[in-house]
């Protein structure tokens, strides 16, 4: 049997049947995992009553906290209501009025909503909608895609393939073609001490470069998350990075998609594109908030001309059982309202400056926060040895890992990995849930200030810091 | 706008933006889709109050039937208490308790569960989680899949690549690394007039034969539906042909893969696996019926053994966000309760037995039924041109969606879909949800003999009939 509530598992005890998830991963990585049984608001609790402030809403995900009646009762009752019909041999309302409200909140040029059971899902599907649309319509070379090192856009094969992590071109060599890698726009770790806009600019010249050595007449899509997430710890890329990125693509019949699976819905605008009115991406893909936690929901967002095109022609015809069904649909319109009507994007605007605020006045008094970067409610804190050299800690130090471990002692839930073996640097993400309060994002910080000084004596205790 | 409810759109009313997910596809295709307002049992109802039985429990999913107030409750419920806590970085009872239940009912070979948002998650997760097995364990050359023709296995592009549908590999062809095509071992179309048996025999030699051909120590897995779903029309390998897979796949190292995403809980044990213990497939996914149409989930079942011995190796570290779920893990367990207290596998039996008794009965009325086939509450009826030499009508007829048109004036929600052009054949799904009972069989298999009734007057009228 699985290890009591509130206690850790050791290693060597694995239930001999069933178990947590977390079964699964490397052993190293999954000790000091705390039993959660109960949520509140921006709070967790573990079976002895510890409250744990989301620091990162889950994954990205838990937009409105734990517990919201609106969205719990608009699920049963659309289940009590109409629990099921296939959406390829019937219609039902919950579909046409979640499309409908995201069309509406997305705005021109994102006229046509196809849903799916998460972000991977939805990433596929806009890959595939291209490619079929690309196929359908005389443009058949265009098959290669072109992404970004580091980035993340999903845990499905392909979206691994555009993923930027070598370690997966190791393991699935041979099994999909991968996508091409540019450098991703870094603003704080540039190289050759390169300011972030000239880094940015880099990263068009190789995306332009990328579609010249492949051919532009095969070359599909550029794949990009507008504000970076886990993988590059809420990167903004500088200057004039995405008009730059629109010219090109438009050179070269290139399909602009941006992935918003963590972005939507929290960086102060329902898209993050609305923020750079001149990057007009073709596709986007929205998923974590848009079911908020409750129901596991995407979204491609398309054109309507493309898509009544397609229509006419070949069709995109390919569906998951679980597209727009019934009680994910009634949740995520129920999701809608709360962010609409309790204006969650000015909160995630105004609590993301104060938080803002506050993560930079830690760190100017923590020797171990390199940079505060994001956009609203999406930040990350970059932790270095040396804030001159920009430094990292010595790998074996698992920064990440061990700071989301002292978090627990300080009742905060961090959401922190070592990516890409920490060679773009280490970082853990401040994303909490949209419904917090000015005050509840200085206990947050204060809880954060605390970890990173036990952090620093540990660290100054094993001289790995000045 | 979209049309009214209870009425059918025409092709030229798209409305400007939003609308129903059918808008991706192709326009011929989504005509007469009526729209559902309103599920009870196995009943869905239009705008206007007409009741259709739902032949396919949806997409093979909602096997509960609608409204059922235990699930319903028990993902409320879980919201309430904690909507979400992401595995990563905690654990949470709702999680195990759904892995202790699925591997407790699957029996030994399957103790560790692996949970996702749907089949092609699943099946997704189960060939990369060998790859990352024959990776960590020396067996590095393994990455090539053989599967059936026909299949289906899924909608991402990796479960696309082993799915058995050319057309598919003419539009991602140069995007995945497709895999190994074999004939699936049909049952009634067999070529050359050969028996069943033989046919399956020779499925058998052509695993071998491809085996061979690629290279044993290039082969990591052979995937297949134990009984076919949507792309064969249920069909049932018949003789000894799992107990020769196995014995061919010991030979040379490769993993055993049931793709059981539909057949799980329908065909009268929990898994179809349990009807053929010889054949001990190395993994089992699942997935509709899990979720039962509540909630998005999948599952991927493996050894202890295996697992565990990976988490001490490189661990399979990949995740969705919202694996394991706490609402989707707590809908689950009560869909697993229903199921066992209820006994529906029993009644799926005790039904299937029936509806085959009734649905043979008809075939011998009908001079279109060709063959009834299935196990339990998956079956499915073949439709031909002429009984003895099994000619299919002309394609243009588009026999599965026109007996789904007439179906719904005859109160039948039907699920059928020409798959490969119709060159294995056309057929519709009878796979009503679990609950059905018998006097709703009956009804059931009346409205399908008036439905293929109108069918044989048009065709007749048409010329297209002797």
């Amino acid at each position: 049997m699985s290890a009591r509530p509130g206690t850790d598992r050791t290693p060597d005890a694995r239930p001999a049947l069933g178990g947590h998830q977390d079964l699964f991963y490397t052993t190293s990585n999954t000790q000091h995992l705390p039993h959660i049984v109960r949520g509140e608001g921006i709070y967790l609790f573990d079976a002895v009553g510890t409250p744990y402030i989301d620091v990162a809403s889950g994954a990205v995900v838990n937009n409105l906290g734990q517990g919201n009646e609106r969205v719990l009762a608009a699920m049963a009752e659309q289940g009590r209501k109409l629990t099921f019909s296939y959406v390829r041999v019937s219609r039902h309302e919950p579909n046409r009025m979640v499309a409908d409200r995201v069309a509406a909140l997305a705005g021109p040029g994102y006229e046509r909503v196809h849903l799916s059971s998460g972000g991977s899902e939805a990433n596929e599907m806009a890959l595939k909608f291209l490619r079929q649309y690309a196929y359908a319509t005389g443009q058949r070379d265009r098959t290669r895609v072109i992404s970004c090192v580091p980035s993340y856009h999903g845990a499905t094969l392909l979206t691994m393939a555009i993923t930027g992590e070598p370690e997966y071109e190791a393991v699935y060599d041979g099994m999909i073609t991968f996508s091409e890698k540019i450098p991703a726009p870094l603003a704080y770790r540039t190289p050759d001490g390169i300011s972030a806009e000239e880094n940015a600019r880099r990263t068009v010249d190789a995306l332009e470069e990328t579609i010249l050595r492949l051919g532009p007449e095969k070359v599909l899509a550029f794949v990009i998350e507008p504000v970076g997430g886990v993988s590059t710890g809420a990167n903004v890329p500088a200057g004039r990075f995405f008009a730059d990125v629109r010219e090109v693509c438009d050179r070269y019949g290139v399909y602009l998609v941006f992935d918003e699976v963590m972005t939507a819905c929290r960086t102060g605008t329902f898209l993050a594109a609305h923020q750079w009115p001149e990057a007009r991406p073709d596709v986007v893909v929205l998923a974590k908030g848009l079911g908020a936690g409750y129901t596991p929901l995407g979204a491609m967002l398309a054109p309507a001309r493309m898509v009544d095109e397609l229509a006419g022609l070949t069709g995109f015809n390919l569906s998951h059982t679980y597209n727009a069904n019934p009680i994910t649909c009634a949740g995520a319109v129920a999701v809608l309202d709360e962010l609409v009507e309790r204006d969650l994007l000015g909160n995630a605007r105004r609590m993301g400056d104060h938080l803002r605020i506050r993560l930079e006045e830690l760190g100017k008094n923590s020797p171990l926060v390199g940079d505060v970067r994001g956009l609203g409610l999406l930040q990350a804190v970059e932790i270095v040895a040396d804030k001159e050299t920009k430094a990292t800690l010595p790998r074996e130090v698992r920064a990440p890992d061990r700071i989301r471990e002292l978090g627990l002692r300080h009742g905060l839930m961090l959401y922190a990995r070592q990516q890409n073996g920490g060679r773009y640097g280490e970082w853990f993400m401040v994303a909490p849930p949209l419904v917090i309060t000015e005050e509840e994002v200085d206990a947050m910080v204060d809880r954060i200030g605390r970890t990173l000084d036990d952090f620093t004596d540990e660290l100054t205790r094993d001289g790995l810091l000045g």
